[in-house]
């Protein structure tokens, strides 16, 4: 690559989410890697508001962390095609068959062109009342 | 990477492998950049059966786990001297010397041209019977 | 990257560093990828003694790991404006406020030219007297 220019590292910040609880960002491009910062559940930043999660159960956390996700994606000239790895907490192992479930429905309506993305899910700790978090790497081009 | 031809995503399905319980890739590949998705010590997969581990034991289960990363590699063209990342999640504090024992064992007989992975390990929860997942990051090229 | 030349994987080994507990590397760098292995708050390596931990508090030991990703980074010829993702894992949820406090001012103090990384936070169990462990994805160029 010693001919091309510089690459620029850009960050993605979607309308739609709060403000990073730190110096970090929702995710950031640079090249063609695109790597998406952990989402969780929480609706549509509301000036003033604290972030709230999208309701009490999985399947509502996860659809909404999906759309997290995603705007972070589009936000990079990316979509869920070029997702090379899903990385999934989950705080609970009894909530992995519901999670596949969820999964499974959710980016069966995606109309994906290319193979889904390799994954990882494992059971940690999240802040109280959060379910789930997933986090993203796409590589576009 | 302009005058490129677009890269294509592939998925990477070893015949070993059994088929993953939700819309996810064991591996995939795109350009020079492999992931293989968070790999356990099931045995190759038997139409018909529930995936089964390789036993009861640490070692049984890292050395399958080592076996089910390698044929994904393989299957998308990279070795072991590709790694860039191992993620190495236990379940337990108190297996974190067995498994360097195991680790190292396992790394020296693979005669690396390259210098070995950067690694993480952390200490999660599991499936149950489930003692060591492990996923990997490559750089074809 | 057809008529490109091989490209070389180098393991980055920093002066500071103690001897890896097992057969990985401290980081790797292969092209414009560089992958940093897990850090923890040891203190430089003292020869013939064993890694100790730069003090018992989060502020000390995440101050440390910082030091210790960072030296990593310029063994590979990068800096943190090149970093895109920082996992950090957490052994008690109720260290994240205190975590964002010293992440936000060391990040302020690095004069950064790039936007921060992404970032994940998980918590997880990690060796006794272990609060914080990070590792990190940078892409150069």
């Amino acid at each position: 690559m010693s001919d091309a220019a510089p690459l620029t590292k850009t960050a993605l910040t979607p309308p739609t989410h709060t403000t990073p609880p730190a110096k970090f960002s929702h995710g950031v491009r640079k090249g063609n890697i695109l790597q998406v910062a952990g989402q969780v559940g929480f609706l549509p930043a509301v000036e003033g508001q604290a972030p709230a999660p999208a309701g009490p159960t999985l399947r509502e956390q996860t659809l909404q962390t999906f759309a997290n996700v995603q705007a972070i994606l589009e936000e990079g000239g990316a979509s869920w095609d070029d997702v090379m790895m899903m990385r999934v907490y989950l705080t609970d192992t009894g909530h992995f068959a519901e999670l596949n479930e969820i999964y499974d429905q959710y980016f069966a309506e995606q109309d994906l062109q290319a193979p889904p993305a390799a994954r990882t899910t494992v059971y940690v700790g999240l802040p109280k009342g959060l379910l789930v978090e997933i986090d993203a790497l796409a590589v576009l081009g």
